[in-house]
């Protein structure tokens, strides 16, 4: 099985959490995808009511070309579950998103979510997290002030780019900074220093949260409960 | 004296401490007004040399129209002094900024600046802070369910509105929630749980941050020596 087999695996496998009349947050990414296409032909066979609340401008136009129901975070009054990838997972559940640069309403979504699902195919699963770039959103005036801390910190950052070279922006206007740790090895510590920062809107750590983390293997989808 | 007048006489009393080749934060508000206008003089009269960098488009048109050369934060090397009004200063000498909404740009501005000084007119002394709302600015997405957090957390909170009702947006795109404490009783504190928070991009609070203070009396103006 190649991974685009088991990021579909575990879409579908996600789409049997999602039941009628349900609110579920639906996150961004190369996995979610398959989740979002899934759960549209559930929609559409089983004839169900559900709404979705999206974390980006993707999500959302994929998700009504399904035929999903959409509503925004404010225009709900709970959500049920919310399903999103990862990008790296740790041994005790501490995960990192934001490769697909949403982190920011994946994390506005996660925090207002019951529960927080997430599915990724196996080589998302680390020991300790830092291997895959840290995302970190911040305002673009004084972001080069921000950069230049970060090198002085070691952090070894670099901004985000487009394909064209131009300093990618978020669904925010925001830019991304990224930072190539290697090793994070307090990762509540790091989050709360990036975060109290001026000019810091919010960084890819994502801790305590994730509920349930459904893995793609050759083997078929594996569950574990994280929390 | 009324008001304006006292704001005139520290907007005139700042320029004397910006000198030629100066980079110059240049604050946000009825105060600043009159410090730009001076500083545009000044410059024409004595023939200066001075950068100025913005906190608003605000400031920037009216700087601009003054003729005084601009750049931004990310555009210089460093900041010798910035000047800016307080809404609110306390007797420990820290304030509460935003009522012009440039709390976010301000405060990157001031936390790259070498030295920060306030003017303000003597009404904004007080002993401590919290009759004036406390700006918090915040994502749009998400932000009715800040909203409900903040009542929840009897903060008695206000969207700040345009004259025209709709919700406020500032230079970043983001939405202003005022909170009306009327005593902030550990504002360190309150800062951080504020800032931390997913979708919360800055606070009002300016800690730990101002060096001088020039304020507005029938007196003349009087300088406090902060930190």
């Amino acid at each position: 099985m190649n991974q685009d087999q088991l990021k579909q695996q575990v879409g579908n496998k996600a789409v049997d959490l999602i039941h009628d009349q349900m609110i579920v947050g639906l996150g961004t990414g190369s996995t979610v995808k398959y989740l979002v296409e899934a759960l549209g032909e559930k929609i559409k066979h089983e004839n169900l009511t559900i709404t979705g609340v999206v974390t980006s401008k993707a999500t959302a136009a994929l998700a009504q070309k399904c035929g999903i129901s959409l509503k925004t975070v404010d225009q709900v009054d709970h959500i049920d579950l919310t399903i999103d990838g990862a990008d790296e997972i740790s041994s005790d559940y501490q995960g990192i998103k934001g490769g697909g640069a949403a982190l920011l309403f994946e994390k506005i979504v996660a925090t207002n979510s019951q529960k927080n699902i997430w599915i990724v195919d196996q080589s998302k699963l680390v020991d300790k997290l830092g291997k895959f770039p840290l995302p970190v959103e911040v305002i673009p005036y004084g972001s080069q002030k921000i950069f230049e801390r970060f090198v002085k910190e070691d952090y070894q950052p670099t901004f985000r780019l487009t394909s064209t070279g131009q300093k990618k922006k978020t669904d925010s206007g925001n830019y991304i900074i990224d930072l190539h740790l290697q090793q994070i090895k307090h990762p509540h510590q790091l989050a709360l220093k990036l975060k109290r920062q001026v000019g810091v809107v919010e960084q890819g750590l994502f801790l305590d949260l994730v509920n349930m983390i459904i893995v793609g293997t050759v083997d078929g989808p594996k569950i574990i409960q994280a929390r």
